[in-house]
């Protein structure tokens, strides 16, 4: 038996795309003589659907889609994510579903009984779980089918979850199990798939196919790297990360054993090929080609700017240079050379002509007032003003340069600096943005294919917002090899302040730290979405009140 | 018996705060005879906490104040809400519980089963559900202990859940039932819950006392109006609606029978109760005083001016007339008046300047081409810089000002007049905002009391934004009445374009209506919190895909 797994990007509420791309998968598959084709979860209408899922027009058009590809199931075997209608009046209204279909008709349907409601999840929200569970009988062979979370339970190791699906089919005695998933993208992701997708197979000792979905939707970024995995617990395949793919496998090959064939798995790396993916899916899902974003000297928008480049091309990156009476000669200098190195179209427009204007206006209210934060967001509002001016006049998305650090101690100006349609570095801590630097400057990226687009100076100058004389970072915040360790414990791994003491960091700091955080959920709020590439981003897998007072 | 019901505003996360509240809550039950008092759901750290809930720091917070509340139990019983840890390995790691404390021990604790997990609800996100139902001995009686929404399945009618906890009690006989909520406002819900309320009482036939909590998370606002319903199902009180409260019954007059009382429930009363309370504790919470906001002669900044007004008395507004070379004289008229009305301090501030300085910034760039929407952005956000700056160097919050049809059509502009830290009118439509300026106008809220503070040409005049020459909001937009007849359809009641049509609304408006919705997710992503006062608000209770490609 041939199975094809069918790795690809979907598009949220984009039936006719999604259904065209199944349907031409499916014709693939049929001709390198594919017996059975697998899809991702929820592939008709693209993970994660969210509120769309409570329209009835919507579930409609996800079974118009199963029905067109249960209508070309003649000869092959089609599994495809949608999701399905609860027949009872008891419990949500409706299931995630693997339907399977043969030869015109549904050959059986597996509901997902795990769901996901954590972090970016919000599973419960929607569906029921599955209480029955059955193999689906299909040429010979006893398929032990399930969507994602599914496997996540194995030996009932899982604390959130009380069953575990795959149990509940051995008695069956299934020939190998098949499993689609849409498994979120994080820099840690990968090795702990291939480590669950193992576990199941060390249990059953029968092979796995594993379909995951690729590409990104907004924030949330899927990685691909579908698996086939032997009984013996080897990889048989692992399918490419961040590209579409279609493979075929014959079933007696895996069962003979794997080859143990995994990529590498280097957290950079990862990181890079994930932002590049995000950027290039927001702009082509919302029918967009150009990005713009203001280039100010520093790491973080050079950063950005290459990884645009790399997404969209160097030829639909427009970068503007918006130096202020603050902003050091060098910094103009840095900002030129990488946009010539990258060839991307720059153009200059000091602001402090217009900074002067709103002086001159606010001038009867603010005449024997310091000069504080209140002139420093002026600045990075009129610069706010004129990239959207631009974006607007030519049709560019602006892309936000914040990064994690800043984004988590609310270091930046709402309405100016936190502009743009996507932040692209704002899950990425300033710390490893230095390392993306120099990952980056490895790649021939520049004219010619040179390397080193990214100015040294950029890379080592101390970093500095130049909203006011000689200012530095590292006037208002600790230095950051400490700061993002901290912001590490507490974001990730959820310390709290008599634990992070306890690990050492300094308390005063603690304190001083975690308020900061706390009280700029504000900004948050109101912050671009952001390209998902930790375990916990920005966004909607992390939920804070903003009137909270806890640690405020 | 007398049950002491504390209806208290508490603020997430201000452990302190919460305590002694609830402590002096006690003291005053104890002072009136009270032998049990009863506080609302999760009231040790204010609802919802979100994920809060995920750090164990905060836990041992909540456990502090059960503990604190222990000791003072002597002589009096506590019923207090707070999550609860879940011995089990499996499952979530909390409970959602009423615990009942009485002579410094834990009488019993009892987990909510029903976790709603829709709108602007995430339980099942951290909460595990309850298996077990038992009453609490006190006193010689038997309570029916249950959280919020485990009476909202009574008589298994609502489709959502499997179980109704209070059948589950019967067994043993309770005297009476005991509710603690947080159950959130919306314009329909107070009617809806005394129908629940009733409900439960008419199949127990025994009293129920219901405590809610009352105030402003941000968003999400809760009105109190706890009730104490009679076995007849005759309400024997129900507390006021957006205030805190502590009254003490006597059970065996509630026994009696009640007495109809009920509060009325008349829709822009309510809102506007529900607006006035949620600017005033958004700005507590935040420990902030002032307002700032610009007014432009309108209908929507005329009825914020006034709400804010209202919740934070005149002194503290303070309002910027931002007129551009499109405002027409009477727009700066209405808002002058407006602010003469109110006493509010008033202070003009042309753009033009600004905006020619703008103009010639990026003459080179868009010298030979038309004036368009970037002109009129560029406007919009030279207004938001300018009251943001006002903001920051006085120390103000910038009330936002759009209404629900413009947040619904994205007719606003991002980091322009969608700015603010709080948006008063985005859950309102804009044929709602015209009821509530003549209810506002019926109040006497001019110097000396006088009505009509609201300039009747503001409530007369077409609506329009005044970016360009002659602008009018029918221009771009269908007639508010048939745009908020649509809106509400889809927002409300989700309805789909086939129903929409089967409505009679025209097909080409739906699909152009249904279109602006969903292609301006982005901006609400970006968009200040939105008081909630519908079934279904922007921000958490809505939660869609930016890349979706659905009805777009």
């Amino acid at each position: 038996m041939k199975i094809a797994l069918a790795q690809l990007d979907y598009h949220i509420g984009n039936f006719e795309g999604n259904l065209d791309k199944m349907l031409a998968a499916v014709e693939q598959a049929r001709a390198l003589g594919a017996d059975l084709v697998c899809f991702g979860e929820l592939s008709v209408c693209g993970y994660p659907p969210r509120d769309f899922l409570e329209f009835d027009d919507f579930i409609r058009r996800c079974h118009a889609s199963v029905e067109a590809l249960q209508k070309v199931s003649h000869g092959i075997g089609i599994v495809v994510g949608s999701p399905s209608r609860n027949p009872l009046v008891e419990g949500k209204d409706l299931h995630n579903s693997a339907w399977f279909l043969y030869d015109g008709a549904v050959l059986g349907i597996q509901h997902k009984a795990l769901l996901p409601t954590y972090d970016i999840f919000d599973e419960n929200r929607y569906f029921e779980p599955a209480t029955e569970f059955h193999t689906v009988s299909f040429k010979g062979k006893k398929v032990a089918l399930s969507v994602c979370e599914d496997i996540w339970n194995v030996g009932n190791e899982n604390p959130l979850y009380t069953i575990c699906p795959l149990d509940e089919m051995m008695a069956e005695q299934p020939d190998f199990i098949l499993n689609i998933s849409a498994s979120p993208f994080d820099y840690s992701h990968a090795a702990l798939r291939i480590h669950t997708v193992r576990a199941n197979v060390e249990r059953y000792k029968i092979p796995m196919f594993y379909t995951n979905n690729v590409g990104a939707q907004t924030d949330v970024i899927f990685d691909g790297g579908s698996i086939v995995m032997s009984p013996d617990g080897l990889v048989f395949d692992e399918m490419p990360y961040f590209e579409e793919c279609l493979r075929v496998y014959e079933l007696a090959e895996v069962q003979q054993g794997g080859r143990s064939v995994e990529q590498p798995k280097e957290k950079i790396t990862l990181i890079h090929d994930a932002l590049v993916v995000g950027i290039r899916d927001y702009f082509r899902k919302l029918g967009f080609k150009k990005a713009i974003l203001g280039l100010s000297g520093g790491i973080d928008s050079a950063v950005t700017a290459v990884l645009a480049a790399e997404a969209l091309g160097a030829e639909n990156v427009r970068v503007l240079l918006l130096p202020s009476q603050f902003s050091s000669g060098h910094s103009v200098d840095d900002a030129r050379e990488l946009a010539k190195n990258l060839e991307i179209q720059y153009d200059m427009v000091p602001i402090r002509p217009i900074f002067e204007t709103f002086e001159s206006a606010l001038k009867p209210y603010f005449e024997h007032l310091p000069f504080n934060v209140t002139e420093e967001n002026i600045q990075a509002r009129i610069r706010g003003t004129l990239l959207m001016a631009m974006s607007n006049k030519f049709g560019h998305i602006l892309l936000n340069t914040t990064n994690k650090s800043e984004m988590a101690v609310g270091y930046g100006t709402l309405y100016g600096d936190l502009c743009g349609g996507l932040s692209v570095l704002a899950d990425v801590y300033k710390t490893e943005v230095y390392d993306l630097a120099r990952f980056l400057n490895n790649l021939p990226l520049g004219i010619g294919g040179k390397a080193g687009v990214i100015p040294q100076n950029s890379i080592e100058k101390p970093p500095s917002a130049e909203l006011r004389p000689g200012q530095k970072d590292s006037d208002s915040l600790p230095p950051y090899d400490i700061l993002d360790r901290l912001l590490f414990q507490y974001i990730e791994c959820r310390q709290g302040p008599r634990e992070l003491a306890a690990q050492g960091f300094d308390e005063a700091l603690v304190t001083r730290v975690l308020r900061m955080v706390n009280m700029n959920e504000f900004k948050r709020e109101q912050a671009a979405p952001v390209l998902r590439v930790s375990s916990k981003g920005f966004g909607m897998g992390r939920r804070m009140p903003i009137v909270g007072k806890y640690l405020g």
